[in-house]
């Protein structure tokens, strides 16, 4: 297996990158640095990295986090971004991560990367911690307008990607809506909702219907589904309360035993540790990083990375959705 | 003044609305109370209560928490809701409060209230605590589908309530977006950053822009607007993020003082507590409590109702809507 690891993305690349990248070596698995080559060769002898390990491919252009994502990619090609999605798009590495601006690899994405045929629209699934594990949250922001049938493959996808990385047979898929009664909602949930109901029997997943907010953190749902709009509003704001919360109990708290309890405690809800959030929907297997991540961040990816290829996510959506549209189209007649 | 309270309404209805509003007793208010009156009598005589300074409304008839709104309040023009609204709408009373289903008062308040001269939309708006003080969130739930007009009307009401409840002059007025450029965000937030725009030089706030999800926690903004299926799944989903955090602490935290702190510092977060969300834009002061509100948030909602009326939101904002309309109208000419 090949992947590819942006070496110049995100707030603490090139340093935390290459740790984690030099700490996730295996025999079954090269891992290519995509990065200014001669920068990397200098970092290489300070991590006592070589080649012959952690082979370069050489993208001597930047793309900052602040660029406009469009403008960059498109004058950017040789960008650590843009390369990186090229490998994949070559059909040269199975996978690549970045923690690079979300924005740019996105766009890179969408211009370089063709889509799993039947999938209407790509989506980013992130990973939240519930009560007893992990609510699967999409789209957290690569379709910001969406139509219901956005939405039922977004749900496909989602559910194909809970079956991997949570191990489950039949997972439980709700709706983001703001009641659960199915005449609740908005016009795009609501008819989502019809339209996922019709398709029931069609589906590789239990369909719940309508979850609200706290559904998403109850356990109540394995998968919850929503536009982008809402989905990146959403995990931005959750983000934001929990870094509050811990601002506010650290200054109450002062007891170091107690302070290193506390910060184990936050590091569950830590999204830049979670390895990731895959761009679902798109041929090949494409991380994007929380700006944050660090060594651990980028080791976790890597292991996200090498699951989703291992278990065959691309094919799976691809045989899912084609499955989906057959019978569709056989139910029209 | 004169305010109604619905003694009906809640988890913790009756007895905890009625500590509630015995606390609350002064000289110069007159507190209603709307529900069934022979029950109500009874209770008065278990809470040393009496007619005299808590005159009573008869409703007879009982909304559910889960019962449909608009049939219930269709079916049901007794009940506290309806008569609560009802007292409103004749101006028997400057404010009424209510803990019952959201819904119901919202479909009594649309049904039963005028809206404001001007204001094409009433919204919800609820307080946030932020890193040092509030910030307020609007629409949380009135309007699911919105247009660029109506967020520039919620911007405008949330404006006004910022200026009563958070003493501010100049108000900073967001609109939540997934990026801060002007160009980010779904086809809606950026119409309405354009209107908003457009309109600067005639607003009574500091319009900062787009904001993001975690604005809303960091104080970057004190209103945030956006249409009411976000605010609605973003205030909900916030709930079971802090209660999911505070449980996991509780199971890793067993110290009684300890416990103790954390119970305080979760205090600052639970939203029950707060008060009440005023529904802007109609006319009255019109406060939808938390369905898990308790005595002390029946007190705090009775208290900003006071401080509604008092520093008259419904003049001021019918004020301001109306001398934005005549700008415009002037504006296109």
């Amino acid at each position: 297996m090949k992947i590819a690891i942006d070496a110049w993305g995100g707030d603490f690349a090139p340093h935390e990158i290459l740790k984690g990248v030099k700490e996730s070596y295996t025999e079954d698995c090269s891992l290519i640095l995509v990065g200014p080559r001669e920068q990397l060769i200098r970092l290489y002898s300070e991590y006592q990295m070589d080649e012959a390990r952690f082979p370069i491919e050489n993208a001597p252009q930047i793309i900052a986090m602040d660029e406009n994502p469009t403008e960059a990619v498109r004058k950017k090609p040789l960008s650590s971004i843009c390369r990186g999605i090229q490998l994949l798009a070559e059909k040269k590495v199975d996978a690549f991560v970045s923690a690079g601006s979300t924005g740019a690899v996105m766009a890179a994405a969408w211009l370089g990367l063709e889509r799993i045929a039947g999938v209407e629209r790509p989506a980013i699934v992130t990973s939240i911690p519930n009560s007893r594990a992990y609510t699967l949250l999409l789209d957290v922001g690569a379709n910001v307008d969406c139509k219901p049938r956005h939405l039922l493959h977004f749900a496909v996808m989602g559910a194909e990607y809970a079956k991997i990385t949570l191990g489950l047979d039949n997972p439980k898929v709700g709706l983001l809506s703001i009641g659960e009664e199915e005449n609740k909602g908005n016009e795009l949930s609501k008819a989502a909702y019809k339209l996922l109901k019709s398709r029931e029997h069609m589906l590789n997943f239990d369909f719940i219907g309508n979850v609200e907010g706290y559904n998403i953190v109850d356990g109540k749902a394995d998968v919850v589904v929503c536009d982008g709009f809402t989905g990146n509003a959403l995990l931005k704001f959750g983000e934001g309360i929990i870094e509050l919360i811990f601002k506010i109990i650290r200054e109450n708290v002062t007891e170091p035993a107690l302070v290193m309890r506390i910060k184990e405690t936050w590091k569950a809800f830590d999204w830049s540790e979670y390895g990731g959030a895959p761009l679902l929907g798109v041929e090949g297997v494409c991380l994007i990083c929380h700006g944050k991540t660090r060594a651990k961040g980028i080791k976790s990816a890597i292991l996200k990375a090498k699951e989703l290829v291992e278990n065959g996510i691309v094919p799976a959506i691809r045989e899912r959705l084609s499955r989906l549209n057959t019978e569709e189209a056989r139910g029209a007649k």
